[in-house]
C-alpha cells in the first residue's frame, strides 16, 4: 500500500506558505469537529504507527502531538535524538530514514538546523508533519493561532494581528504572517531592530509598540536575550521596558483584543505575569486547541 | 464533565497527613483487590489520560505507576522536565497548567522544591498524586510500606516500627510517621544527630541503635552522604558502622521482625549486601505490592 | 503462572553461540511468517508487558524492539538508565530486581559492562533478550543479518561473507561468526592488527581487504576510532583509505554481492557516502527486517 510521491507531499504538513487558503480551513474545520466530540478516544487510526522525532527538545508540543494522535487511536513512538547517537555523528536524515525502514506510518519532526526539512521530506516516503523546523515554519501552531482567533471572533477576515518581540528567530511568526494574509487578516510587527527580519517587510510593516497595541490581536513571542549577543537590552528588565507587555499597555488594549502567546512564556520579560492568566489572555486556551489542531492534522497525514 | 473544587480535592493525594485512617483503609483494601486478580489488565481507566509528570528523576516510581495506571488500560504520557525546559526558564506551574489545557484526566507529579505541591494542587482542576514532594510526603511509598506490614502481620495496631537513616531529608519517613500513628502503631526513630528531624520529636522518639532494633519492623533509609557537609562521618564505612544494618545487627532481630528499605539501596552503606534478599527482608516485596498500591491511587483519582 | 527455571531460560535469548541452527532457523522461519503478513497489529501478545531496559542509549535499537512489541500488541515500557540513577549508586542488578518485582513479563535488556548479561539471567525469573551486551552478543542484529542473507540469496549454506572493521568491540561481528558457521557459511574476518580480536582467528582467517573483497557478503562495521588510543590510523581520512568500502573498492565486488552494515554509518569512514543507498546495498533493508525478527524473538519469549 505505499502512497505516491505526490499523494506522501499532500499528506504531509510541512509549512502553510504553500498551502491554499480552502486547504487551511479544512484543517481548522477538522479540528472544531474534533473539538466538539465528548468522546475522549475516537480510535480511526487504530494499527497506524507515529513517530514523533523531536530532534531539538519540546516536551510541550511532543505531548500536545501525542494526546492528538493517542485519541485518535494511533500507536505512538517518541523518539528524541539522545546525546549519544549525536556523538555518535549519525545524520537526521539517516535516523527519519531508519524508523521508516522500520515500518511507520507517519511522522511528526522537530529539527533546529535551518532548510533542512523540505529536502529531507522528498527522500522520506511517508507523510512528515513539521513540528517545528528551524527558524522557517512551525505550522501546527500557527494553525492552532488561527482556530483560537477564529472560534474567538468568527472569521479572520479584516482582523487585525501584531506580533511583536523576537521576529528574526521565530518560526511562529512565519507561519502566522504567511497564512493570516492568505485570509486577509492585517499583520504588524513590531520588534528592536536586532530582532527584526529584513525580508519580512515586504509582507507586513513593522510598527512602534504604541501602534502594535491597537489591534485585535496581540500575540506576544518568546524572547530569548541569551541569543543576541550585542543586544541593545543590557537586561530582561530593560527588554520589558521597550518590547514587553506590560500590565500598563495591556490596559491600552481595546476591550475586544485579546493576547496570545506560544508558551512556554517569559513571565515579567515579554509579558508581565498577571496578564498570562488574563480574562484577555488565550494563552492556556491555544494549548488546549493545539490537540483537535493535531487531530485534524494526523487524520489528514494518515488517512 | 468538570469537577467541582472540593472532588477534586477528595480524588488528589498529597499525602497522608490529612487523610483519615478510614479512608487510608479503603485504599489498602482496594490495593489487596488489585492484588488478588489474576487478570494483568482490567480495563477500567480506559480512554482516561494520565501524566507521569516527573519534576525529579525517579524511573522507579514512574516505572511503577505506569504499570498500574497501563494495568488499568489508562492511557499514559510521560512528561520529564528535560534540561532544556528548565533553561527555557519554564515555570513548574506553567507546565504543569500546560498539560492539563491539553487535556489530562489526572497527574502524577514528583517535585523537588519543597512546599509547592500544596498550592499547585489549589490552581489545577484536575487531581494530582503526589510521587514525591521535597521532604514533605510520598505518600503512595507509605501506603506500599502499609500494605507490605499488614499483608505480612494482619494488622497495624500496635506494630512498633522503627524508621531509620537520614530522618531529616525523607518523605519517606514522614508520610510513614503520619500513616503508621493513625493506626496505633508505635514508631521510633534513629537518626545521627545531623540527620534527625527535630520537629519530628514531638511525634515519634529518637532512638539509640539498639533500641531501634527490638521492633516487630526495621525500615532503614536511603543515606546520600554527599548531601550533608560537615557531616560526622568521614566514610560510607563509618555510617555503617553507626547506622548500618549489618549482618551481626540483623543477628539480633526478633525472628518474626521484617526488613524493609523504600530502595534503591546503597548496599553495605545502610544495609549489608547479603541482607537485601535476606528471607527477612521485604525490600522486592515492597516493590511489587507498589503496583496495585498505585492501581488503587489512580482509580481513587479517575472514578 | 510462575515459570521454572528452564522454561525461562529457553525462552531467554543472550546470544547465538549456545544456540542450535535448527533454533535459529525456527526464528529465522518465523520472522518470515511476520514478516509476510499484511495487517499491521497481530495482538498475540495482548496482556503481555515488556520492558525496554536499556542501559546503554540506543534509540535505535529500542525503537526497533518497540515496533515489534507494539505490532504483537504488547504493552510497552521504556527504561533508560538515567544520569541520576547511575549517580544514585543503583546496581543493574537491583534495577532489574526491581522492575522484574513490579510484574513485567519479559524484559529487553542493553549493557555495556562485560560479562555481566548471563549471570544476570540466572536471578531473573522473566526471559531476558539480549538488545547488545558489551562486547560479547547482539543476536537480535545477527538474526536480522542472517535473516537479509537467506532472503537474498535463498540460504546460508556455502556463502561466503567478510566481516569487516572494528571486529574487536564488535558484538555484531561476533554474533553474526557464531550464527554464520553453524549453517555452513564461510566468514572471513579483516581488521587492522589494533582492531582484531586475536582469539577469533580460531574461527575465522583474518585476510587483507582485497581478499576481503571476494565474497558473497561484504559486512563493514561501525568503526569508533577515538576508541583506539595510539591508533595506526591518524584520521578517518586513513582510515577510510585502508578499511573503508569506498566506491572504488565496491566496483571490484561480484555483481551479485551485497553491502551490509548493523548502523548508523559513519559516511565516507569506514562506507562511502554513495554505498548506503547503492543497488548492491542492503542497509536499510536490514532495519526492516529487524522488525519481524524482533517479533519472532519476542513470541518465542513470551508464549
Amino acid at each position: 500500500m505505499a502512497l505516491t510521491t505526490s499523494a506522501v507531499k499532500e499528506r504531509s504538513l510541512l509549512g502553510l506558505k504553500n498551502l491554499s487558503a480552502s486547504e487551511i480551513s479544512s484543517i481548522l474545520d477538522r479540528a472544531a469537529y474534533w473539538d466538539d466530540k465528548e468522546d475522549k478516544v475516537i480510535p480511526i487510526l487504530k494499527n497506524h504507527f507515529v513517530a514523533n522525532m523531536f530532534f531539538e527538545n519540546s516536551t510541550r508540543t511532543r505531548f500536545s502531538f501525542e494526546m492528538a494522535e493517542k485519541r485518535l487511536g494511533a500507536e505512538v513512538l517518541n523518539f528524541t535524538a539522545a546525546a549519544s547517537s549525536v556523538e555518535k555523528g549519525e545524520s537526521i536524515y539517516d535516523t527519519v530514514r531508519t524508523l521508516e525502514s522500520m515500518g511507520i506510518d507517519a511522522g511528526v519532526i522537530r529539527l533546529k538546523p535551518i532548510g533542512m526539512l523540505e529536502g529531507l521530506a522528498e527522500k522520506i516516503s511517508v507523510p512528515l508533519v513539521n513540528a517545528g523546523d528551524g527558524n522557517n515554519e512551525h505550522p501546527t501552531q500557527a494553525l492552532l493561532d488561527l482556530y483560537t482567533m477564529k472560534r474567538h471572533f468568527g472569521e479572520l477576515k479584516g482582523l487585525k494581528v501584531s506580533i511583536i518581540g523576537d521576529i528574526k528567530h521565530s518560526r511562529v511568526a512565519r507561519s502566522n504572517l504567511w497564512a493570516l494574509q492568505k485570509f486577509g487578516a492585517e499583520v504588524k510587527l513590531c520588534a528592536p531592530e536586532n530582532m527584526q527580519a529584513p525580508e519580512l517587510a515586504a509582507y507586513a510593516p513593522y510598527v512602534s509598540m504604541d501602534e502594535a497595541l491597537c489591534v485585535d490581536v496581540v500575540m506576544m513571542l518568546r524572547v530569548q536575550l541569551e541569543r543576541h549577543e550585542g543586544s541593545i537590552f543590557k537586561s530582561p528588565e530593560e527588554y520589558r521596558l521597550h518590547y514587553g507587555l506590560t500590565e500598563e499597555r495591556a490596559a491600552k488594549l481595546a476591550p475586544h483584543a485579546i493576547i496570545m502567546h506560544p508558551a512556554p512564556v517569559n513571565r515579567n520579560v515579554e509579558i508581565d505575569d498577571a496578564l498570562v492568566e488574563h480574562p484577555q489572555s488565550r494563552i492556556f486556551k491555544q494549548m488546549e486547541n493545539g490537540v483537535p489542531i493535531r487531530m485534524a492534522v494526523m487524520e489528514r497525514a494518515l488517512l
